[in-house]
């Protein structure tokens, strides 16, 4: 046999929580799995401010020991931790769970720690013998002695009242059932009191970012300033004009009205309707193409009025309950001011020239990409971030945000983290349609909601696996979908035939499935003429102004505001991991139950997804969620249309036709 | 509106990797979800060594600039990391994926590195302008030669000349497809040669444990020295007795032999059979009542030979291909000699004796438990480490653990990576049966191999989800399961009626599910006489001895033989991650493929879980796995009898008479 080699000596006390990171390992126990989690802990949880948040951890020590675990949590102002007792929900898979509710907007903090409680596993030690009828208990009560006297010693009030109390039982000649009533009684203040010894802690804690209501739930509206003028089209739409329309959007339920871009447009390579490459005199290009010599992102266009302008409509639409969202393209058009000031913050050709935006052979000579490793990064990163708070001093706290996928994910990691530190309750929403990895990564860094795919899933089998993963996959704890139904960009091929029908289950569709949802206006007319073959609107807005007769006969206004009726009034359809599909034997009937949160009630949707065709089938019922036994009848109340069944048993039959209603929400309850 | 509040100004220069862990955040790269991964990477990923280790990574950046990734790999040893480019096995998903392979035994590293392809995103623009038949390429020329000339000029050997030459074509009017071959040749070199401005590396690495051959693959065969001698009880078994049994069990095709404790027994309290409470004179006690005035655990039981005797078995079994396994039970007789050395190492009660294992009112006066807490710890820990180091420098590399989670995690984490940094191809199997976190976190921890609840799953539904955690599970990386069918203190309920068929079934699930396996002896002789109502053996091994006639009729030893030699031919028997379940229409009829690794073939396994009765129904072939095309037929062989099928599509139909086989172990060919 070789001789043994030395191996070299290490620490034989590694401190406590040793391993940090995603598991706190100590002396005795590990933590593990502390969830929610993001990333493994890398990037904040984000939640809405109020509403609880419930943590979970795997908690074990060796041995048979029991342990306590205690939730941590705090503000970021705060120093102190709050703690609160974690329940072992299962103790066959070492399961803890516990919850707090951060009560205000801000970066918050969790954590959670575990201990061995021995004094508890020598009151259930000493409770065996009791029960076994064992002889001798003089040995355990010492022990008990032992550890309760030191803790006693160094009590005070009432907790030393009954820990002496206690030992003064446990040390006299006594009964077994009131030595054991005396050592149980002291478990409370000994698990309260005891030293912890061998406590480890999940370290550095976990982030969590309360935001504001609305980033949690609201229901969108997206129009053009431009375009809320005369209908003859004599002159362009003004913030005067777009006051105007307030109560009617207020009245549809709205929460939030995005304007498309309102900053001054350029001129040089402006582009005319249909994105014709050559403006006429009265066209007024694409508001994407920011800045010309009236300004840039901190400039109004002049078309549409001045700043004070700006903020009587802000001022008009809080007065409706609506919040004005901006949008922000970071983008310039050769008129830009900082095109002059600044030309190193754009690209360049080796001949000096700033570089316009191409796809080649597409030109987008309307448009300068900023360059975000210019040299001059400091400056262009602090003047960009001074935009957004140009806005925010003047009352906007949600930004959508154009193609933030072609920006440095650091550059909105660092802004949204500077900018949230002074009003958390700005509100974010990525509009990137792209890749699944990168529009994660947004929610990952910084933005509180994101467009989705939603507008291309028009199957049940399409929907149920998208929804599954927002609602129920770790993406629930960062990724807020905004379903916007359409967008200036995007008129769904789904949408371009069929008529209303397609408009009223989209609509509905958007409505229940997320908190968060939009329209871009002109669904409520169901616009639906599109550029041949593609998803671009006929005459689209982007390039010229379209008032229209918001009144015009067939608009859906009347379901639009039931519907935002309906998530004011309902809770459950303010929530997003509440959301579960249940059967029905007709493809084309998709139906999910919205369970009830907050104290509200559990609601049922069925909606038929054919818009040509009555469809039929049976729905299964989730009794259980509406507290219903497997017998008996029960009462269903559609709350669109009023209209209410009798049914009975888990087995329903329901018929849509889309001529008529697109979907039932229905309200269940015992006959 | 208020002033807006100034922020504190943050660094605007975040360092690449900025976020380290579980994922890396550059200026402009993300790269994240690096897979394989034990708790986001806070504990090694275990692979036996010369196993290629497949690392998947999502990879992104903003914008539309490719990136290039790489695997990073080196041995603990080695300062230098080699470089593997990674490949984009999914763009949609930005899924980039390599592997490598560890040479040798020992602690690896790896990380991904990713960095922007400035080059290849100009040259794919550039392809684009030509097959678009833009005129204007000067300025496209330009910029191209402005990334290739500094590169050039570094440059040395055939890589200058390439540049050059690339160069020199692009400098001088050309055709385009001249001028697009030029620069496409140089997107080789310049993807090695460019300076990797923006590149973002994985920080800390990824640890690794490269393990043995045995830790990943092997047979056990659990047996009682002591058992070994005259069928008459006249005497102990020894070593020189077990030796004659070496063949027999190399025949039989085992790669492990693994011993109950061979140190001296305590005298005081011994256990008498049936682990009765007083031994009589000729009783020789529980081997895991360790210690006796002849040693502790560094000893060899006096009854059974000396340390020679042990070493020339040692020998023996590996002239045979035989693995010798210790059992390593921290645990004492009172009789061991560190009671009278060491008694601070043990838990005291009041009056200053020493405790005796309880769990009340049972007692267990034979044993005496170690106090990890103690405050001579640094003492205690030392001398377990070298009872480890004792035996492995007698030529022992594998220790079956007993009752690890009665341990602190600590202990093992610190002694077996201490253990394992001098012998790297140790196997360590946790003998802990308990709650599925506890044992989780000690494969984490660095035990290589665990029992298993396998011993409890006998239904087809609780097999395949068992099997499922086990081999698709994050589990995969760091649990390798010893599916044991039987042990000295488990006689499953399941092999207590119905004899040799329920034997056999057994013993295929085992050697066919799981890499690693193993029988304690009795299996081979079907021996289900138990206890009334227990998984307890009658006349248990444990308290007295028990030599057989280990050919006598009804054994099961050919069967033995045939799986043993079918997992030494057949590379997807040594596999785990390649098991999936395939559909049956009979639930007593369970199916599986172990997909071909290691270029060997894919076999099917068709097992019947009924005892009792023949079972037949169809099985769904995956014809994918085999090669084979949807129509027409193969050729099936079973590899346990050489009975040949001609089968057609994917549906056949299987019937298996428990009476005349358990199972079919088919070879899959072509007709």
């Amino acid at each position: 046999m070789p001789p043994k080699k030395a191996s070299p000596k290490r620490s034989l006390k590694p401190a406590p929580g040793m391993l940090s990171g995603g598991v706190a390992l100590g002396r005795h126990i590990l933590i593990e799995n502390v969830q929610p989690s993001v990333d493994g802990g890398l990037f904040p949880v984000r939640i809405a401010a109020g509403r609880a948040c419930t943590v979970q951890a795997t908690a074990l020590r060796d041995g048979h020991d029991p342990i306590r675990v205690e939730l941590l949590w705090r503000s970021e102002a705060q120093k102190a931790w709050q703690a609160v007792s974690m329940h072992c929900i299962n103790p066959g898979l070492d399961l803890w769970q516990a919850e707090f509710t951060p009560p205000k907007t801000g970066l918050h903090y969790y954590s959670v720690e575990a201990w061995s409680d021995a004094y508890l596993g020598w009151s259930k030690d000493f409770r065996k013998r009791v029960e076994a009828g064992v002889a001798e208990l003089e040995g355990p009560l010492q022990e008990g002695v032992q550890l309760i006297a030191p803790v006693a010693a160094a009590a005070e009030g009432a907790d030393k009242t009954a820990l002496d109390a206690a030992l003064a039982v446990l040390m006299r000649p006594a009964e077994p059932r009131d030595l054991l009533a005396a050592a149980e009684g002291a478990v409370e203040a000994m698990g309260r009191l005891q030293a912890r010894v061998d406590a480890v802690r999940l370290d550095p804690p976990r982030a969590l970012e309360a935001a504001g209501a609305l980033a949690a739930k609201g229901a969108w509206y997206e129009f053009f300033v431009r375009s809320q003028g005369p209908l003859d089209r004599s002159r362009s739409g003004t913030f005067k004009d777009a006051e105007g329309r307030l109560d009617d959007i207020a009245a549809m339920g709205f929460d939030v009205i995005y304007l498309a871009p309102i900053h001054p447009i350029g001129k040089a390579h402006r582009k005319g309707p249909n994105n014709s490459l050559t403006a006429g005199p009265g066209d007024p290009g694409s508001p994407w193409a920011i800045g010309s010599e009236a300004g840039g992102h901190t400039a109004i266009e002049p078309a549409l009025g001045t700043l004070e302008d700006f903020d009587r409509f802000v001022a008009a639409a809080a007065a409706r309950g609506l919040a004005v969202a901006l949008d922000f393209a970071i983008q310039c058009s050769p008129d830009h001011p900082w095109v002059k000031l600044h030309p190193d913050w754009f690209y360049h050709r080796p001949d000096g020239s700033i570089k316009y935006a191409e796809n080649p052979p597409k030109k987008y000579q309307d448009v300068y990409v900023v360059n975000f490793d210019t040299a001059d990064r400091e400056n262009l990163w602090d003047a960009l971030e001074s935009v957004l708070r140009f806005w925010i001093a003047r009352g906007v706290r949600i930004f959508r945000v154009d193609n933030p996928h072609t920006k440095p994910l650091e550059f909105w990691r660092w802004a949204l983290a500077r900018l949230k530190q002074d009003f958390p309750d700005l509100v974010f929403l990525a509009e990137a349609f792209t890749r699944p990895a990168m529009m994660r990564a947004l929610g990952k860094v910084g933005f509180n909601q994101s467009y989705t795919y939603f507008t291309w899933r028009n199957s049940k089998a399409e929907l149920t696996e998208y929804l599954n993963e927002l609602c129920h996959s770790e993406m629930r704890h960062y990724y807020m979908p905004n379903f916007f139904a359409n967008t200036p960009d995007i008129l769904p091929t789904f949408l371009q035939k069929g008529g209303a029908p397609g408009f009223r289950l989209r609509l509905v569709l958007a409505a229940t499935l997320s908190p968060v949802y939009g329209i871009y206006s002109g669904y409520e007319l169901c616009e639906d003429a599109a550029l041949p073959g593609r998803e671009e609107y006929l005459d689209s807005e982007k390039y010229e102004l379209r008032p229209r007769d918001w009144n015009a006969p067939g608009n859906i206004k009347g379901l639009i505001s039931r519907l935002n009726q309906l998530r004011r009034s309902q809770p459950a359809l303010g929530r997003l991991d509440n959301l579960h599909f249940t059967h029905t034997d007709n493809e084309q009937l998709i139906a999910y139950l919205k369970a009830g949160v907050d104290g509200g009630e559990s609601l049922l949707v069925v909606v038929n997804l054919d818009r040509f065709q009555a469809q039929q089938g049976w729905v299964q019922v989730p009794l259980e969620a509406f507290g219903l036994p497997e017998q008996g009848s029960y009462r269903v109340e559609d709350l669109l249309d009023g209209s209410v069944y009798q049914w009975e048993g888990r087995g329903n039959f329901v018929k849509l036709d889309p001529a008529l209603s697109a979907a039932h929400v229905f309200r269940v309850q015992r006959a």
